[in-house]
């Protein structure tokens, strides 16, 4: 790896202790950075090198997935890091910066290739980038990069705008967007599961009945009511996590792709991607709030009655969508998004439903019986499973499937942001979130924030502590399918008696 | 389940004891005995009801899967027992036994459903039947069906003759013949997952490169010298047990197959297989014999010094063979089985090697991978799992298999025996030995048998603790495959350096 210098706008933020500090700390341990490495932390507040360092230790004793219990080694750690104060608008504090880091580097003997980590709000990105050029901080005699964090825009213009201003400073191909699905181990695995030869061969419309992709949070708005209330589901969750998710699952992968085919291969899918237009969304796309309930055995207040939430706010907590790929591969497969706060349970989790055999006879079609299925299992828990679908052999014509599970090891597993930052440091953009793919979203979701903001689609409220309104599980049962793995009490009596419910109408 | 009457053959031996009496007692635990059963031991011992009855208490006792703890329900269970001296060849014996049932039949108002168990020696087959037909005991006003163990003959010629034999006394759909292999869960579960759509998508030779049926003991010929010396691994193994296994894999049933299509698939299978010819055997079979050796940390003797073993015995105790289905799924999918005495491990599994991707770069076909495997483990654990090489996305570029497993709960798993005898209460064939795959397996060995007795193949004397002779590794080798999951110490070794050993030669 390079020798490079990571300038960390945020130093002081809420991210970088939780998240950068830590991921940093871990990449140490495992000899993921380079030999050669610098961080400047870059806040307001005046701050010495030694505070800062006690601070970024704090961090780690705090946050690392690792037990910090080496002082010597964080010592050493931290004696990386240095601090300085930045007004994000005042020209001298870039140049007071340019200075300190070209000492730097010069002590270090450390080239000039500088990261570019914007862990500030994305009203700063346009001021810091141009900044970064006009100070000479950018333009140096090595390689530079910028890595930001979402949103990457509002809408499908304001992200083009966003675009525009960053290329004025930076090349594409130097921009790493963040998604931190991305640098999930499990998403990761995903893409590279999907060239393997035996899942390629089931990875088609052949054989998969329908795909479901859930992100439902327990949580409601928390502290980001006023930044919330102004996004909903469909701008936090859909267009970009959700989407990606998506585009990684379907992407259809030569074997050995660079970056650059996955790229193209992601770009691909969300060309082939159904578009909505307003008109209809909301025959495929299910809006909905939430309502007070009780989540996990304690009451909750519901979306409007939030504090900094105006009563009148039809913003979503929940979306469910039906997704059409029109290619080779997948067309004739819905795709079922959903994603919610305020659910029953946290859990990110991919379901691929395989289609079943053809039904032999007349007593056969009116069995009972569970589809085959992979489940990709993302959070809280990281793992995958086959369900497949066999008779008991002692009990002829009884069902029983079989499961096979893999689980990924507990505890040494690196996080999201271990992997991005890491990606990032070597150049690989390869699980970073293209402009392509960032445009292509924001378009494909446009006609659903019209539609919201048109009120044109219902605004269903849901209690707190469900999975959603139950025009979610309609959006499928239409299809005759059903939401996988949702813990219904109704779910549970019917499947006492004889998985009625877990079947119904499952065609 | 109609109401019968089991007559044993052979009642006080060492299989009615170990196997049978377990078994029927814990489907009599499991409710899965006809409502009115009687049984009727036979032997040429004098023995009274009482000790009878106590004799198969004790050997509930010591053999059951189950704990008998239960004094009453045991109680309950030998009542059902009774006993009837019997001389295979003394008439009036039979006569005798008909007026028994009858009359025990009468007592408990059981129609003259009579099932035949033989749990003898094959060489009483013959008289045995022939005295059913004659005394009446068979040609009653309900069914009758009879049950044999192996072995089905010596060779092509006497398996025609046994079962002409057999067939003066039993119509061909009542015979039952135990192969105690297809009566394990795993067997069975395989059967039916081949029919599930995700596993048949890949069930062919457009995805597997080649499959391994091993059944490695680490015994010797402990008490059976006199017999195996005539026998050796092809009879003894080979011929039923393993090309059963390779049926039940093989087979590509429809769905929904019923135990004709069963039977039929299995048939065809046999017949596609490509026959040997005595001279070309040498290319394909290996012929081993154990030597002197160490098995488990124990020093054991070779096999021409066992007692009752000649000195000069030819022998066969190990069998590796490749075999050819040329048929639409399989044709130039070679198929590995071996069997072997004296072997480092006791191991019955199943291994499908998929074949790998397309090399994309010369670079990348140097690379060490392991190819997707799917693993039946069959004993001493049962299991399935599924390897697939993906890439570790934190080391990129380096292979690292991902293991999703599938356990079978322990403990409660009916025994071999419970599936077949229940399956013979019901009348279901379905999972015996039918007369075509014997008659067909015996005719595919018979150049086998022939080119051994002729010494047309060489005898390779290997050492007891191992996994056989070097030749059956160069079978495989040859192809450029190896055996999988062979603990040997070289392969521990290299495996350390690099998986040198594991994948060499692998294409």
């Amino acid at each position: 790896m390079e020798p490079t210098t990571f300038v960390l706008f945020g130093a002081t933020g809420d991210l970088a202790k939780r998240k950068i500090y830590p991921a940093l700390y871990n990449l140490y341990i495992d000899r993921k950075l380079p030999q050669s490495f610098s961080l400047f932390g870059l806040g307001r507040r005046e701050l010495s090198d030694e505070s800062f360092q006690a601070n970024v230790e704090q961090s780690i004793r705090t946050f690392s997935r690792r037990e910090a219990n080496n002082s010597s080694l964080i010592k050493d750690f931290v004696s990386l890091f240095r601090y300085s104060v930045l007004h994000i608008d005042r020209k001298e504090d870039y140049r007071k910066l340019l200075q300190l880091i070209e000492q730097r580097e010069e002590e270090l003997n450390i080239p000039p290739n500088r990261l570019f980590y914007l862990s500030v709000g994305p009203e700063f990105f346009e001021t810091i980038t141009a900044s970064i050029k006009e100070s000479g901080l950018g333009s140096a005699n090595g390689w530079k990069r910028l890595v930001i964090e979402k949103p990457f825009g509002h809408d499908l213009k304001s992200a083009r705008d966003l675009n525009q201003k960053l290329s004025q400073a930076f090349a594409d191909h130097e921009i790493y967007r963040i998604d931190h699905y991305l640098g999930k181990p499990l998403i990761q695995k995903l893409e590279i599961l999907q060239q393997n030869p035996v899942l390629n061969a089931l990875w088609t419309n052949r054989y998969i009945a329908n795909v479901q992709i859930t992100a439902n949070e327990t949580v409601g708005v928390e502290e980001r009511a006023g930044y919330y209330d102004h996004v909903g589901a469909v701008r936090d969750m859909f267009q970009n996590h959700m989407l990606q998710l998506l585009m990684m699952l379907t992407s259809h992968l030569p074997i050995n792709s660079d970056s650059e085919m996955v790229r193209f291969k992601k770009k691909k899918v969300m060309e082939a991607l159904e578009p909505l237009h307003k008109e209809e969304v909301s025959a495929s796309i299910i809006r909905g709030q939430y309502k007070a309930g009780t989540v996990q055995g304690k009451p909750v207040i519901g979306y409007i009655s939030e504090p900094g939430i105006a009563s009148t706010s039809m913003n979503d907590t929940f979306i469910a969508a039906k997704l059409q790929i029109n290619d080779f591969f997948w067309r004739g497969v819905p795709f079922y998004i959903r994603t919610g706060k305020r659910m029953k349970e946290k859990s990110t989790r991919i379901v691929i439903e395989f289609k079943e055999q053809l039904k032999m006879s007349s007593q056969e079609s009116t069995e009972r019986k569970s589809p085959n299925l992979l489940v990709f299992e993302i959070s809280p828990n990281e793992g995958i499973t086959l369900q497949l679908n066999t008779r008991d052999p002692l009990h002829k014509g009884e069902f029983k499937p079989l499961q096979m599970n893999f689980h990924e090891s507990k505890g040494d597993v690196p996080e999201a942001y271990e992997n991005l930052i890491y990606d990032a440091l070597q150049g690989d953009p390869t699980f970073f979130a293209h402009w392509d793919e960032v445009e292509l979203s924001w378009k494909w979701v446009q006609p659903i924030l019209e539609a919201f903001e048109e009120n044109l689609v219902p605004l269903h409220r849901y209690e707190a502590g469900t999975y959603g309104p139950a025009e979610s599980d309609a959006l499928l049962a239409k299809d005759g399918y059903h939401w996988w793995f949702d813990d219904k009490p109704e779910q549970h009596i019917k499947t006492e008696e004889g998985e009625q419910y877990a079947y119904q109408g499952n065609h």
